[in-house]
């Protein structure tokens, strides 16, 4: 096995070899901007990883990894034009710099994109791939929907949000792992497993998000700390405080979170206080553990030595130590 | 063989029992309805003809054909957007009727879902299915990109423009006709050969498309005629007159395609005019007929019964005899 940095280099290097722009330019060079502006590469890093742990040759999977990373991006390109994002990454979102139609078009030659990478695999692999593929896209499709419904309704339950979480973002990262496992030929068994493992750190993951939104080191935390409370979000942090909370002040926060004042800070001062008396907060922390730990759980019934499975749990670990 | 009828009906009925509109509710009401406004199912016709003219069980494309007319019906989607077209089929347009966030991501929803109706397939044709349909997606993604970048520049060429038509809309008409090819087990050569007919008719029904909205019947054609002339578009009758004229006929009619008048009627019949007396009107109706006869010459070189090779000419011929 080798080191994250190590995966991560040779996924940009292979990268960089693939985004050579094509005619026509005003299609490719998009895509081109979106996937080079950087980022952690979180999804393809997996991606490798897995099939390394399966297989010695894991460079067999740079093609399944870069599908992940070109989907991904794909998404971020189409979210941003409908959540009107001016930028990604600190830089132009793709279509402040061009414009909305490019952003469609050069997504939807992205989505494309990302099924051609599997063709490099055998038949059966490939077929295994793309339908893994479609299912997750589909699944990440379906949350981004519940996810702009739950904006215009009040009943969201927390079991809904989980789930529309575990849609928009946690799959994927189950899918990523995924592929690595069949490319490297890993057995039925062990490739639920380690489905299942990516998708409930996915979902710890993007709790954890909901939390350092509000409580993360503005030093460190790469977002705007209380985004979400400024967006007025019905994040996980909300929903459990509405949940803990007696009826006046469960309509006292459900007015807070209608307003949209100027000076955010004392909104923002408010809103967290709200979140840490009513037990929210730490409510939110164990259910990041909840789903770390299920994650970790679902490891002892993989096929692998325990030296990998440790490696899984540090890699689990470090990202939710994070503090960005 | 069936009539042009028959597999439209046996199309129409799979169609619906594949319609069932699921959760969430947002995303899939929005497929439902542009899945049901109709239209003539040209392309999964063809689909489902390629594939009898091929085998006996000819059924076993319906899924393939469905996978074209859910693509179709994506690109429309978009493409609608793009465009900012109020109206498709005399109905309102998707994101009209709910708004451009729901067009691009049902749209998105539909890309991922023509790929899984692949999923029936065994391996070895699910990989051939997916590998032509991801290039001629893509292609359709270019054309539709040169054609916004045509709208800008002044020195488009007939051959650029011809490339685009063929991207635009003829390669998935030729991939219509390939995909029953695969599934019928066709051999590769006649697979090329029935790709290559459709391709050229793809184009010379694109010619004649623009033929139609100048000198078609108001009566029967579909669309606004002189809509494109309305709309300044670079059409091959556009770009063919300007090849017929003199350096002062040519100022003229670039001239012509910069104004937009309240009233239309009589810069279509200048036009019209031009388009006549240049002899592009008549250059069109040739490069209609030699695109027909190309695609008739391929059917020589296929391995099927003259009787099939007859059926097929008829088909291409009602087709370019056409007044809608």
């Amino acid at each position: 096995m080798l080191s994250i940095e190590k995966y991560q280099e040779e996924f940009v290097q292979f990268l960089e070899e693939y985004t050579i722009v094509k005619e026509p330019k005003g299609l490719y060079e998009p895509i081109d901007y979106i996937l080079n502006l950087g980022g952690k590469r979180l999804r393809p890093v997996l991606t490798l990883m897995t099939a390394h742990i399966f297989s010695s040759d894991y460079k067999k999977a740079l093609n399944a990894a870069l599908s992940i990373e070109v989907f991904h991006n794909f998404s971020l390109v189409h979210d941003d034009i409908m959540d009107d994002a001016p930028l990604r990454r600190g830089q132009e979102t793709v279509h402040e710099k061009w414009d909305i139609n490019t952003g469609i078009l050069s997504g939807d030659a992205m989505l494309i994109m990302a099924y051609q990478l599997f063709e490099s695999y055998e038949a059966d692999v490939f077929q295994a791939l793309a339908k893994l593929f479609s299912k997750t896209a589909l699944e990440v499709c379906e949350g981004q929907q519940y996810d702009i419904d739950f904006e215009t309704r009040n009943d969201v339950t927390i079991a809904e949000y989980l789930k529309m979480i575990e849609y928009k973002t946690a799959v994927l990262v189950g899918a990523a792992m995924n592929m690595g496992a069949i490319v490297a030929g890993a057995s039925e068994k062990d490739q639920q497993g380690i489905y299942d493992f990516g998708r409930y750190l996915g979902i710890a993951f993007q709790l954890q998000d909901d939390y350092l939104d509000a409580f993360g080191d503005p030093k460190t935390f790469g977002k705007q700390v209380g985004g979400d409370i400024i967006e007025n979000k019905k994040t996980y942090l909300y929903l459990k405080a509405l949940e803990f909370s007696e009826a006046s002040e469960k309509t006292a926060l459900e007015t807070l979170f209608t307003s949209t004042p100027d000076d955010a800070t004392s909104k923002i001062e408010r809103a967290k206080g709200i979140f840490r008396a009513s037990g929210s907060a730490e409510a939110t922390k164990s259910a990041i553990l909840e789903y770390t730990n299920k994650a970790f759980e679902v490891l002892e019934g993989l096929n692998i030595t325990e030296d990998k499975k440790d490696l899984l749990k540090e890699f689990g670990s470090n990202l939710m130590n994070r503090t960005v």
